[in-house]
């Protein structure tokens, strides 16, 4: 697939050929910081053009300290161009501080064999116009990655309506909202882009230490269904797993965070 | 817990002042090549006297060529000596090549909450003593690894016993042989220690391309409960998912890996 309109995701992660970058504030959370998967991409994509390979199969970023709009540099260093994986690493920095540690391999997935067996199903979603967006048009003030990012609901997640769960699962579908096909490139970004859902949880904001991404497989233009969980919240932590499914119910991305409760 | 015997495990694992290491055959996995936690175990010790916290939190590496008994050295990088989180990157080279890039975050779980909500239950074993050990006393010729760590399984696993049951799903105990207790620093070892779980499905040999692991907290001696799954075979690739309870039913590690068929 090629990216040919100017999508605000291209025109917000893709430095400069010198690996300069002004992150936008079109990606914020709440407390006015860049989102963590926005930051990630950007890192990503200072690293890609070093890399002899087009897509991210694994992806690992720390997080050092908050990132927020203006300007950042990313330097990139080549670990291993390997023929059918390369790897390499990447720091993403802010006033001369590293804000994320990044290391990925790259590979080409049009090169990987084609079978599949699988032992989980993709979630079970109700087709994309019968659901809702509940964070859509203003509802996160501030929070203005909302803004870019469409997500579909079959019913409205408690947090958002005053009354958590207690379950911290969730599932929904996504996409983004000025149309940009999600790509290998942007699934990365993508898993880190909804709300926690340790949020069912009640008031308990939390912030990403560490993110790891696989992508496995190159997503089918259209919505994703996403599917996260929470299984542990202990010593002041949590992991959050996410796994992306293309509408043809194929897995194209998975990931896991720890994440701090704040 | 303070370790005071020689065990193995420090033996074989902890470099010298300098980085440099003698990588032991103690370790081998199929096809005379160190096992995979055994190295990065040994990458993360090299890593650890630099960072001013004692307990591996979130450790992700990358392999990029086998490693293999004799010389190796390790270099260190402080990344963020942070007051709760310090984060360090190390390389493990042979003959100048890089085989593990490893980023690790430290903490001291003993200065976490102790409060703790959990979603998931401890695998559910019979006693040790009620099982069995399949892989004992040289069932695995060259494996030397199987030497080093019991593991203890209420019925032999399929694979082992030439009928592999088709689900890549395992529930086992496991421990150190030689009555080493475990610790933080040991369990990022021993997410990996164990055969791939997709020997289920038949003759799958796998290499471990990336793995994350999270510790989530000091294990109590004795025993430790694992459980094992992959869900997605697809691409050539798949993920492993390992999670370590100590002997009171507690969460101490999770870990993910990306493995790619051989």
């Amino acid at each position: 697939m090629t990216i040919t309109a100017p999508y605000l995701f291209d025109t917000d992660t893709t430095p400069a050929a010198d690996g300069t970058i002004e992150l936008s504030d079109r990606w914020n959370i709440a407390g006015g910081t860049c989102n963590g998967g926005y930051l990630l991409a950007a890192t990503l994509q200072g690293l890609r053009p070093h890399l002899p390979a087009p897509d991210p199969l694994a992806v690992s970023a720390y997080y050092l300290r908050p990132g927020v709009a203006g300007p950042a540099e990313i330097s990139a260093e080549v670990i291993k161009a390997g023929r059918r994986v390369a790897t390499g690493a990447a720091r993403l920095r802010q006033g001369g501080n590293d804000v994320v540690a990044l290391t990925a391999s790259f590979t080409d997935l049009d090169a990987v064999p084609q079978d599949a067996a699988t032992f989980a199903d993709p979630p079970e979603l109700p087709d994309p116009a019968e659901c809702v967006n509940p964070i859509a048009g203003g509802a996160l003030p501030g929070v203005s990655i909302a803004e870019r990012i469409d997500v579909a609901y079959a019913q409205p997640p408690g947090w958002i309506t005053g009354r958590p769960s207690g379950t911290p699962y969730a599932q929904f579908w996504m996409r983004f909202a000025d149309g940009r096909p999600a790509d290998t490139v942007s699934l990365p970004m993508l898993v880190d882009a909804a709300a926690p859902v340790v949020f069912e949880l009640g008031d308990m904001p939390s912030s990403t230490m560490q993110l790891t991404v696989h992508v496995r497989a190159r997503p089918e233009p259209g919505w994703l269904a996403c599917r996260v969980r929470t299984r542990y919240v202990t010593g002041g932590m949590h992991e959050e797993d996410f796994e992306i499914f293309d509408g043809t119910g194929k897995l194209v991305a998975q990931s896991r965070q720890l994440a701090m409760l704040l």
